[in-house]
């Protein structure tokens, strides 16, 4: 059965896009732990990250890197923060986090409640600084 | 300045090796928060993650997958999580973390304190793993 990221990819299921390539796939986090929060997933549905062949995860992380490096122009930050957990999704997935400190990348911070509206600009606005990178 | 990374990849400063090649180190976590929690960093030394080189980076992660895969068989764990921070010390490292559930993610767990004979054996057993995937 399809992973929710699947459907998402698909286009089943709605998503704010901000970077896509013939492989990857990153879109905002719907429940973002701070602005610009995102996921980026192989478009090949497999679910742990280190299941994946060397050059594929290597590939995913250059990828990250590049909407990782759009995400701070955006959001101007210390760093971007990277983590993988997917013990709730079987869907491989990298979190890109932009911190001002490290306890912006505590899972159990509360999340952010965005609009439709607020959520379409935060990825247009990335999306735009990763074609400019690209 | 050497970075307390440069001097421990250097032997100036002792530390828990678990794995090396000509251009990664990886060691225990002085402060672990689960038993096999280990760092992987370039020898190379740069602040952040993601002002390395696409090809750097990618052969980083590469050398951190096959690390975890060593923890892994020594700490049977439904994932390793991976987590990348880096505002304390200025030298880029991926947190490799054994997890039973997310929680063992939050970086704001309490640490373990283990004796220097426990991370002992904990290095020389990923080691053996590693060594073993080679």
């Amino acid at each position: 059965m399809a992973t929710i990221f699947s459907k998402i990819i698909a286009g089943e299921i709605p998503s704010y896009k901000v970077a896509e390539d013939d492989r990857f796939y990153a879109f905002l986090d719907i429940n973002p732990m701070v602005k610009g929060h995102t996921l980026v997933v192989p478009k090949r549905e497999v679910d742990y990250i280190f299941d994946l062949e060397d050059e594929e995860l290597a590939a995913m992380h250059v990828f990250a890197k590049h909407v990782a490096l759009a995400i701070q122009k955006v959001f101007p930050c210390r760093k971007v923060g990277e983590a993988v957990l997917g013990l709730e999704v079987p869907h491989a997935h990298i979190h890109l986090i932009p911190m001002q400190s490290e306890k912006d990348m505590l899972f159990s911070n509360p999340k952010l409640q965005l609009s439709d509206e607020e959520f379409k600009k935060i990825a247009a606005a990335i999306h735009e600084a990763w074609e400019g990178n690209a």
